[in-house]
């Protein structure tokens, strides 16, 4: 039987992991928050701000990917301690994306605010956006605290983020066609809205991730993408 | 000491894992391929099929994730053979990832040709995938091979997607400024070479996951992203 110091130190190693997700969540969520502010703020200094710190992003997922790979081949794992690693492994892959996905929204600043655009033109995007960091938190707070039998509002989070994503998407579409000087700034602010519904989707993995760490059972969530916006045509003169 | 019989056991078994990951592969690369053509010939039931590939190749990264979990647990792996098992999950979470990717571009086929469009309008997506899919391909046959001493391909063949997709972005852009009916195909088709360009970025994580499998070493390449398509500003009147 293992002393009881030997398994104080694997918890205490399980607790950093934990620790480390959540700071990486935490800057996640906060470079895509300040990408948004560069875009509406035409904040160069914020974007690149944010562009810089993708590196300690990559660097704490790194640390974990390392991390686990030690627990893993020190402490021999048995079924629960070995998803609950693999599932940190996971989640700080799916962390790592969404901050690339919130520097990909910094490095359109440029592009999109060379001319200053109506603020108008950023509230559908800052409603998305919104939506999709409040679910990322609320899916790491189901990762903190183990809650998983709340975790139902992912579903029905993940359609209303790809419903907005899809109207937003026509918005912008007909922007460009009524008036071609919106083409460039609309295309870059169709990618960051892209990239924010990719956020969703990534808190959706999470939530799976977490779900199956906790019961060992995958989500029971038959989850239905209702973006559309891949079918989104539109006509020049809507009479045609 | 381990018998000779547990040891073939366990070879066998890393030797399924590759074999399939290299279904996984194969599969991922026919989607891709199959939604190209499906694009350019308007051929929606070549879409459809796609499409439903993707369960397919999701079962497949199932059954690697699974299997990897069981040998972790069963046979209790050292450094070497838990990074090959590890980066099976991860090169089966990227081949996945590609996948979806095509499976995005076929969802496209029906907003993109529902009008009729040139060939012309295709040939340089149709180019761009040339390049990402044979990079996918053998970055894979590196995998099967372990000769990573000739993966330095990678990083220039990575440089020349990210130049063809900005030059492709550039283009579309052009045709949108244009002649506003082209606005629509072209948004998606936008969306298509972004797909494009990213399973180029997957085909180098799996460069860089084969490299860590192989040498326990990171792989040096100093990755600079030459995609420069953040940037690009078209105006109306390029003499303004």
């Amino acid at each position: 039987m293992l002393s009881p110091h030997i398994v104080r130190a694997y918890d205490h190693e399980l607790a950093e992991l934990g620790n480390r997700i959540a700071s990486m969540g935490g800057l996640a969520e906060r470079m895509v928050d300040e990408a948004m502010a560069a875009l509406v703020n035409a904040d160069t200094d914020l974007a690149r701000k944010v562009i810089a710190d993708d590196a300690t992003l990559d660097e704490g997922q790194r640390w974990i990917d390392d991390q686990a790979i030690l627990m893993i081949a020190r402490r021999q794992p048995m079924a629960d301690d070995l998803r609950e690693i693999l599932g940190a492994i996971k989640i700080a892959a799916d962390l790592e994306r969404v901050g690339d996905l919130g520097k990909n929204i910094a490095k359109r600043v440029v592009a999109v605010t060379e001319v200053r655009q109506p603020v108008q033109l950023f509230r559908g995007l800052e409603a998305l956006t919104t939506l999709a960091l409040t679910q990322l938190k609320q899916v790491l707070d189901v990762y903190a605290s183990r809650e998983v039998s709340t975790i139902g509002f992912v579903r029905s989070r993940d359609e209303e983020i790809d419903a907005m994503y899809t109207s937003l998407f026509r918005e912008l579409l007909t922007y460009m066609m009524e008036d071609p000087r919106n083409i460039s700034p609309c295309t870059h602010l169709l990618f960051c809205a892209k990239n924010i519904e990719r956020i969703g989707d990534h808190a959706t993995n999470i939530a799976e991730t977490v779900y199956h760490v906790v019961t060992g059972e995958m989500l029971p969530m038959d989850r239905v993408k209702v973006d559309k916006s891949h079918q989104i045509v539109i006509r020049e003169s809507p009479e045609e």
